[in-house]
């Protein structure tokens, strides 16, 4: 279909760029490391013409081989802005490109299977940016116990009665009750599907995904009419963690999907949290382990959540500007405690620990490291930044 | 009454230490520092007769002035024998000297209220120091409830199948239930009280305290006849932190005696664990403050306490020998830290953690502070020990 003919079939208000995102999220599945690289590296118009003719690397021919006869931009949209829903693509005012900058550093720092998505399938009203400056992921157990979902539905209605988003996954259970505990309030939810926003999965929360989105937003990567899979919500998980500013883990088995969310929080350099309970239940022990090894912060109550989150609210956004910069080797972590160092005063690390929201082990294990680095020293009144040397970058950041 | 009235009496079998350090247990109220330092440079009878004659430091007459008249030193040995108990004294061979050593490096490095005892009133037949060489303590609220009481039951039968001693305060509650979970699994449980032996306090475990003497041991620094009281229970909490290797706090309020048991035992280098909960429950806010804070670690069953603790059975008792060594400034953390390097070879933080039984952050936090007092130095391969510079000591301990 030429443009004349796409305009005249009342499609004009598709830019170039949206056609082309959506082709992309059809061919390849997500994460596809590579095939957003080379969008990066091509911008999305050119990569796709280049991903039809096959006149790519191998690791894009890899990614988008087996789909990329399949042309249903389109219709993709069409399906979706009958269903209310649109594209959100990172050509869009509204794209969370802040949340989601930590899956770029990650996957830079070669962490596999965190790839940022190529677009976003979104039903839901709001500005999606402006809903994620301030949310929390309340994730946990499909199967929870009834003390879990008491939980979770009172952390999303504080959350919300704070002025925090909450973002889960529309799962029964710890997911459901977090979504119902903050539409309760009134607040803004947000949830992460991994299937298509027409799947209608899970079958009984039909009726909470409308509300969801009638409050908040439903988003995903998947196309109109992906099915549910169980490596989709692992795929999915990473999006929770990185739309959010910490993940609360309330009930969790020892191996459980709501872990991996909460590892790979850990990873992106999230605040990681989980919720205590009677050691006797099997749906706290996977709570109880991350607090036990020091992987999650015990919270109890939603004022702990805004204690620990609290905090990252007041990092300034970071300049994404490109060069060689003496942070650039470090991960999300250590930008976070370099930026909470002054250049002057010396700062102990139990301040830095509060100002950058990073644990304190990890500020004791980080400063070191940033000493190591020409980054930072430590004077008697405390760590302070070094300043950067001359032709290495400007400004020291 | 002169020595041979008193064998004629038939007391032949109480030494003059014993009959001193007898006396002044009773004239001064616990914790005496300037007392206890007094014994210790002069020995218990002459530190005595100079306590009887008013002949003493300024210190040391504050802590003795009101009631150095009371001569009732063999009255109060007559009583203890005729309950079965007797008086163990630093002249014993069954006195706990290792445990208490850390009373005395606290109280030498100036923290307040942690002076060791003078002496230890003892009910109960089995050796003192052995029943204490692998103990855990187990404390928690009188107002438990049904769950922190099970819990507690709990840990103490499996800490007691597992071959460890369980200390506690005999208190309703938290207490009670440890103590009598430790005997169901015939296992030797010790209680240290805040009261005389024979106060019958409190009234509803009188023959609990039996069957604790049966099968460990109730102790107490205080002389027959001493009535309960609040303060006597918070001194008498340094005793329970220092007697066992770890403490264990199974439900606290925010501000509770059990609170106050667990920060005495930071300070004096011991590990401290708490015992999560429901977040709705009251009971469980202490603990979960404790762990938030970092002041406890996580510990959800039998297994989790015995990991945390175990790794301190093997380390060496210390050479208690005088003598300026490098490590004379460290505390009883740092010491542990230090014993744990080795002079060749690099460890990790998490290495020296796992073999000191010192949390990781507070590992890496004494690292440096190592570093700068030139005991520690970090290679390639982690950590090491730096040998102590000759004249500086002997072997470097």
């Amino acid at each position: 279909m030429c443009e004349a003919q796409r305009q005249a079939a009342g499609y004009a208000e598709w830019s170039g760029e949206r056609l082309a995102r959506a082709y992309l999220l059809r061919v390849a599945e997500p994460p596809a490391p590579a095939l957003v690289r080379f969008v990066a590296d091509r911008g999305p118009v050119r990569a796709a013409e280049l991903v039809r003719r096959g006149d790519v690397p191998d690791a894009v021919a890899c990614e988008t081989r087996a789909r990329k006869e399949l042309e249903l931009a389109e219709r993709d949209l069409r399906q979706a802005a009958e269903i209310g829903a649109r594209l959100v693509t990172p050509e869009d005012d509204e794209w969370p490109a802040w949340p989601l900058l930590c899956l770029d550093v990650a996957t830079g720092r070669g962490q596999r299977g965190v790839a940022p998505p190529i677009g976003l399938w979104v039903r839901g009203g709001g500005n999606l940016d402006a809903m994620l400056s301030e949310a929390v992921a309340v994730v946990g157990a499909r199967a929870a116990t009834q003390y879990g979902e008491q939980v979770a539905a009172e952390l999303g209605y504080a959350l919300a009665e704070a002025g925090h988003s909450v973002v889960s996954g529309a799962a029964y259970g710890i997911d459901g009750a977090a979504h119902r505990g903050t539409l309760a309030a009134g607040g803004e939810t947000l949830a992460v599907l991994g299937c298509g926003l027409d799947a209608g999965y899970p079958a009984g929360h039909v009726s909470l995904l409308n509300r969801v989105a009638e409050r908040g937003a439903v988003l995903t990567e998947y196309p109109p009419g992906t099915a549910p899979a169980r490596h989709r919500f692992l795929v999915r998980n990473r999006l929770i963690a990185a739309l959010s500013a910490g993940t609360v883990v309330v009930e969790a088995g020892s191996r459980s999907g709501a872990r991996n969310t909460a590892a790979t929080a850990g990873a992106l350099g999230k605040v990681v949290m989980a919720v205590p309970g009677p050691v006797g239940s099997a749906l706290s022990v996977g709570c109880h382990e991350l607090i036990r090894d020091s992987h999650a912060t015990l919270v109890a109550s939603a004022a702990d959540v805004l204690e620990t989150v609290g905090k990252l609210g007041t990092v300034a956004k970071r300049d994404t500007g490109v060069g060689n910069r003496p942070t650039d080797g470090l991960d999300a972590e250590g930008l976070r405690v370099h930026d909470a160092l002054a250049d002057r005063t010396g700062k102990a690390p139990e301040q830095i620990a509060t100002e950058s929201g990073v644990p304190l082990s990890r500020v004791r294990a980080l400063l070191p490291q940033l000493e190591l680095d020409g980054l930072a020293v430590r004077s008697e009144s405390g760590w302070r930044r070094v300043k950067s040397a001359p032709g290495r970058g400007s400004g020291g950041r």
